[in-house]
Formats: C-alpha cells, sequence, structure tokens
C-alpha cells in the first residue's frame, strides 16, 4: 500500500502492530483521527503513554491496578477464604462479570508450557504458596484455567505444590455449555460432563 | 464492564471512540500494550501526535502530505493535463492501487449533502475552479464520485460550474463489477450497464 505521506504511513505501521488490526483498519483509524480536532489525538496518547507509565499490580494478586494493593484485595466485602487462580486479568473480568463468585483472585500471568518455554518458575506459583503461607483464613483455592493441556498441567502443578496445605482444591466445571446441543459438543467435553454429573434437584 | 483499575478504564474509553473498536477490542488493545515493553506504547502515541500536528494538506489538491504540495502533484512523472475529484484520501489510494491513473487529484473533502447539512461551499469546489483558472494546461476532469444521490448532486454542481472553461468532463462508469454475475447485480446498476455499453472489442 502506498501512502501519501511518512507521517500517515508511520502511524499506520504502528497502529498495525496491535492485535487483530491490519495496515487498512490502521488507515482507516489514521484518516478518523486527522477527521477529528488535535484535541482527541492528544487525549488518546496521553491516556495510553499514562496507562502503560502508571500502570501497578497488585502485590497480593497480581492483578492490574492503580495503586499497591488492589481494589479486590483491599475490599472488606470480599471473602477471603476463596482464592480463585487465573490466567491473566481478562480472567477476572469474566469472572466478575458473572457475579457468582465474591472471594479473592490470583493471577498466574501465563501458563506453563514446555512447548513455548514457559516453566514453573515464569508464572506466578511460588507467590501463590507463599500467599497460602502468609494468609492461614485461605479455606478452598478454586482453579480456573482453561480446558487445554497446559491449562491441566498448570492445575496439576499448583495441585502438587499445594499439597502440605492440605486446603480443599477445586476445579471449574467442565461440560456441555448452557443453551448448547448435545450433538454439538465434542466427545471430550460430553465425556467429561457424564463423569461429573450431579444428582439433579426438581425443586 | 467493570475494569480493575482507572487508568485502564480511560485508556479503553478514549480507545473506543475511535470507529469500529468497541470497548471489548479496546480492552484487548489495552491488555496488549501492557504485557509489551513501554516503549511500543510510547512509540505509537509518538506517532500519533505527530501526525495530527504535523500533518499538512496539499495546497493544490488538498490531498494530506508532509510538505506544501503534495508527492502527486509536484511529481515530473504524472499527467498534469487530467484531474481526477474524488471526496477523500481513500478514494485517492483505492485509485492509485489500480495503476491505471497517471493523471493529478482534486479531493473534496466531502460531498455535497444537503440532508446533513452540507452545501457547495464546504467542500472543495470553489479550490478547483480555481485551479483550472490558474492550470491551463488542464484538458480533462474525471469526476470519481459515489454512485450515490449524493455523488449524483455533487457531479452535477460540478459540472454546471465548470461548464465555462470548456473542458472535458467524464464520470467513471457504472456498471457490473469484474467478476460479477447478472443475476446479482441491482436493476439501476444493470440498467445503467446497459445505457453505457460499449463496443465489444474481439482482439
Amino acid at each position: 500500500m502506498q501512502f501519501p505521506s511518512k507521517l500517515v504511513e508511520e502511524a499506520v505501521n504502528e497502529i498495525s502492530k496491535l492485535p487483530g488490526i491490519g495496515k487498512k483498519t490502521a488507515l482507516r483509524l489514521v484518516l478518523h483521527l486527522l477527521k477529528e480536532e488535535p484535541f482527541t489525538t492528544e487525549t488518546l496518547s496521553e491516556a495510553l503513554v499514562n496507562l502503560r507509565t502508571r500502570i501497578k499490580y497488585c502485590k497480593i494478586c497480581f492483578n492490574i491496578s492503580d495503586s499497591d494493593t488492589c481494589a479486590i484485595c483491599s475490599s472488606h466485602r470480599r471473602d477471603n477464604s476463596i482464592i480463585c487462580v487465573v490466567e491473566n486479568t481478562q480472567d477476572v473480568l469474566a469472572i466478575e462479570n458473572t457475579s457468582q463468585y465474591n472471594g479473592l483472585y490470583h493471577i498466574l500471568g501465563g501458563i506453563i508450557s514446555p512447548i513455548n518455554g514457559i516453566g514453573p518458575e515464569d508464572v506466578n506459583i511460588e507467590p501463590l504458596v507463599k500467599r497460602l503461607d502468609d494468609f492461614k483464613e485461605v479455606e478452598e483455592i478454586i482453579l480456573a484455567l482453561s480446558a487445554t493441556m497446559e491449562g491441566d498441567t498448570t492445575a496439576f502443578y499448583i495441585t502438587k505444590k499445594l499439597k502440605r496445605f492440605g486446603k480443599k482444591v477445586t476445579t471449574i466445571a467442565r461440560g456441555v455449555p448452557v443453551g448448547g446441543e448435545l450433538e454439538y459438543a465434542d466427545e471430550i467435553t460430553l465425556g467429561r460432563s457424564i463423569l461429573s454429573r450431579s444428582t439433579y434437584d426438581s425443586n
């Protein structure tokens, strides 16, 4: 693609480095910004630089935060006897949006994946162990990891590491999605959903 | 959607003001930038601010440019006897990508649309008239405007304005797209393509 100006080309190149944005979309965004007031572009860049330079990570759960301790960890309304272990911040947001969970979180910041060279020491598992040493009130650890080989490996590793605490370690249910039809579920999911069947509650 | 931090929220709000980007995509971009080095975000913001503050518009054709006269207008390789009138910079890029045109351009920067309150004085039609006064070598004006009511209105207005110069005014062909099947073409397009039929060249 030929660009009418070096400035446009540089901006398009930078924007198209973002995931899911190609050169055409980037150019559309650039031309949009050129149509808008300079103020719009300034506010946008400021917000991005502020975000990147001033963001902190909660020292307890490693979630994104504006301060040293995140809003969830410092809240008195949360049940601090349960810790839900997730891979990243998106997972926290997804679980928060269900309104079904009121405990704390622990963000691994990745998942054990030998193929990609990510070992147990590259994700926040040691800090989780230390957290259980420090906070004796924790009774249950929920593993909410992806239902993939890597997720299972990570879950297995964490379970072994936490064994000595004698706490309850659970994992989220795998099964046919709500609204999903049986015939479209894959065999592994369907198989797991039969193994993890629960008593039917007719009330 | 609840955000884990005010900084994230502000960045998401600013990004989601861009066309075609919603809150979810914005959040994905924000979390991507947080994973990357701070340098990435800095380069991106700088490119955007540089773009918005340093961009110029060609004083001849009103295309986006790094200098007072754009690369096309100042090129000696372009045929300066033809001017192609288009609505915006995207249209210039689209025509340049065809490699079928070697003349100059004139960017209207909009299209006459009484419904949206855009009159002839809001688009660069007067400068086009002045340009024809100044550059006597122009022989043909190609109107490459959208095949919409607004495009037709604008083309009609421009044709009337340029009448006194006695130059050749043409419009790009409307017809069935290359690769398009007749049965899927709408009646108006098909009708126009019959009216503007050309002699079949069997060579």
